[in-house]
């Protein structure tokens, strides 16, 4: 195994509803979403495992329209913060780990969002990231008056990109050395050092500048996880921190080196984007430990939550196969074939029935899971970060806070004896953290080209 | 005097670029504004005064277009945060204080506007207000794609008032007891208590429900400051505090008698609304001292700027007078006019010339302003709320933090003393602070009339 200079980074993941039915558990604070003091402990114990980043995802809905009574009733994704609000409370109590979280483009106005993540950027002092997503949701659509559904696929990411185009604009829009104060001459700031956008385009007219400023990251840090043409086109040419979903080595180390490359054609270093796939950790003091208690967790899911999980996995209705026989050969679907392709593997791998792999499945949210020992379950992760399968791991939380502890406790003291990741963070921002350099303004750059001789 | 039995209320106004010279004051932090750690030094200041509430205005601009680039170079209403994200971090660092920010009905969508208002409420644990405005601002709108300058004042009040019915039906939409949080039987919630909206408006399609439940206050309060007819009429019908203008305490009590005469009307009770008149306070030791200290503040303002803001103020070009004579009588003009007449009554009756004026309301921001000891400030504070001009004082700033110190140290024992003001937070909530019920769910109360049996 060949030798990396880098380290391993890691985001604690944070999202209400995602793992539905981890409030039963026994020892989950079954409102803990819904609890501020609950969120500060979270993103506490983040911190105190020097993670880079605590994560948020985040839909503007319910997970589920109403009609879906008996359904609702069961799920936790009702509760929780908005997450600009919380990250930005989050900024005042914690003081190095950074604080991510999901705005819409298809939704949102690029003013408003750029503005409210420069000043989270500004109260956590360097720590802000913005989970840029399109939104094809119709639980959300139904929210802002977008009838019959979403936008096209095509026409979210023309928007999301025109967005992302406005939005660094506007923190470009007032230079990082704007602001004279000079109480003497009444100067408090270099009006040279103030640019408009101007930004005339398809979705959007932008005049500018940014009220506030400029902030301490320039841009506070870019996450995307979209897997498509587009998200992977979108990713690689905009984004810091791309997260995805995979469970085999093999599929990531393929997304990770398509990913690279689309870095390095869009004239970027492959290093300026990190690859964060998504694991779920339950640990255990022995094998058969974490076993049971992923067969706790697994219990937690009734039937109907997990079919239709794994339903919605592999774009079948499984209901007509024997759940409890072999998990069988499935016809090829249209569309999420790789999903359905690993499924149909780590079932067939582990030799799980469809219920099984449905609870599985349902108690690790879609993403893989390793069940397991301090020993092998840093293996693993060193296994892919060696084979440049990742640079880090979203850690997923199936028992929540508890889940976070145990790494915290086990798995984070391993990879540092193993020389796999940091005793302490690098940096005072969430970029320095990353090893990712500062932004400069656009504005500062074309200036500097315009005329050499002033500056 | 009669006796009232309730107590004076007290706001602390923050606004980067409202007393646009007071950077330049040699007791002001020059970058305060832009610096995290002295906006918790002003909250928590706020907070040891026991005000009610910090009241942060914005606007979604820079105050001036960048092409008036001498302007911009002296104003420091460039920097500061963004509000929800600024409140939402105070309320991490405060316990008792109010938090009430400005979010404009012209651009926002009511769906993130109330779900960042219900999440503030939230994380501070009941103490959030929304300053509900509609934006006229032209270097708003340019940010927002809306050519040609701003929408028609009619228009954005409709909106408005349509948009505040979209948030507090998405505040209601999930009842206070929805939470069932049944580990054993597996029902997170009571589907009966989450209500789908289901708005089909003139300007909004809503469908709801709210995804994060109801907040500790119900509905966070509402402020306004509209004082037009539009204004009054959705302020007396919807606010829970009005902020305004006057100088002169016959206008302050006809506005006062106006607006809980429009509250009556609306079937509400005239206690339900509380009338914050903007009150500038410059304190000295003598009447003299507190002169000087005006003075110095004063001249912190260049002609220019002083001049500017009067013409504004009285919506005539004064440039063609005698600067430096007494001030003259001005001819009237179309708009503006109480404004108008309440400047010249205020200048003849301190014998100021144009450029005293002009200086005088560009240090005071175009508020009222008390120059004095604590004995003759605390009179005026007393003669406006006995006299039915005020419920409670917006306490503007004109040199920022030692201003709102100098009312902590001074003028809120004087107001303890004489018994004008509380000495203990009496509740836990600002709803609770100011004496406000806290509004059911309209979906409960709407259950509650159909179905008595059921309860």
């Amino acid at each position: 195994m060949s030798k990396r200079n880098d380290k391993i980074r890691l985001a604690a993941f944070n999202f209400s509803g995602m793992y539905s039915q981890g409030w039963r558990h026994p020892d989950v604070q079954s409102d803990g979403e819904n609890d501020f003091d609950w969120q500060v402990t979270f993103a506490r114990t983040a911190e105190r495992g020097l993670f880079d980043m605590i994560f948020m995802a985040d839909e503007s809905s319910l997970a589920r329209p109403i009609s879906d009574r008996d359904m609702l009733s069961r799920l936790s994704s009702v509760a929780g913060f908005e997450p600009a609000t919380l990250m930005a409370a989050l900024a005042a109590c914690t003081q190095h780990v950074g604080l991510v979280h999901t705005m819409s483009t298809t939704y949102e106005q690029p003013y408003y969002l750029a503005r409210q993540l420069a000043s989270i950027d500004k109260i956590s002092k360097g720590r802000a990231g913005w989970n840029l997503v399109t939104s094809g949701n119709p639980n959300e659509a139904a929210n802002f008056g977008v009838k019959g559904g979403t936008t096209l696929h095509a026409d979210r990411y023309r928007r999301a990109a025109e967005f992302h185009h406005v939005v660094t604009g506007l923190w470009d829009s007032i230079e990082d050395d704007a602001f004279l104060l000079d109480k003497e001459g009444g100067r408090y700031l270099d009006p040279e050092k103030i640019h408009a956008l101007a930004h005339e385009g398809e979705f959007f007219s932008v005049k500018g500048p940014l009220r506030g400023g400029r902030s301490p990251q320039g841009h506070p840090i870019i996450a995307q996880a979209g897997a498509s043409g587009e998200g992977r086109d979108l990713g690689s040419r905009t984004a810091d921190v791309v997260f995805c979903s995979t469970h085999f080595i093999e599929d990531a180390q393929a997304f990770y080196a398509d990913m690279k490359q689309r870095t390095v054609a869009h004239g970027r270093q492959a290093s300026d984007l990190k690859i964060f796939p998504g694991t779920s950790i339950v640990w255990g003091e022995t094998q058969s430990q974490a076993e049971d208690r992923f067969d706790e967790i697994s219990r937690l899911y009734p039937d109907e939550i997990a079919l239709e999980n794994i339903t919605g996995a592999v774009q079948l209705d499984v209901s007509n196969y024997d759940l409890d026989g072999p998990f069988p050969d499935l016809p090829p679907t249209r569309g999420m074939q790789g999903h359905q392709r690993a499924i149909s593997a780590f079932a067939k791998h582990n030799n799980l029935s469809i219920r099984q792999t449905a609870q599985r499945l349902a108690s690790s949210s879609k993403h893989r899971v390793l069940v397991g020992t301090t020993q092998s379950i840093v293996d693993n992760l060193e296994e892919w970060f060696m084979g440049y399968a990742a640079d880090g791991f979203v850690i997923m939380n199936p028992y929540r806070l508890r889940s976070l502890e145990d790494v915290v406790t086990h798995i984070v003291p391993e990879l540092q004896r193993r020389g796999l990741f940091r005793t302490a963070y690098e940096g005072k921002t969430l970029r320095e953290n990353l090893g990712l350099s500062r932004p400069e303004s656009r504005f500062a750059a074309t200036r500097a080209v315009r005329s050499p001789d002033v500056g």
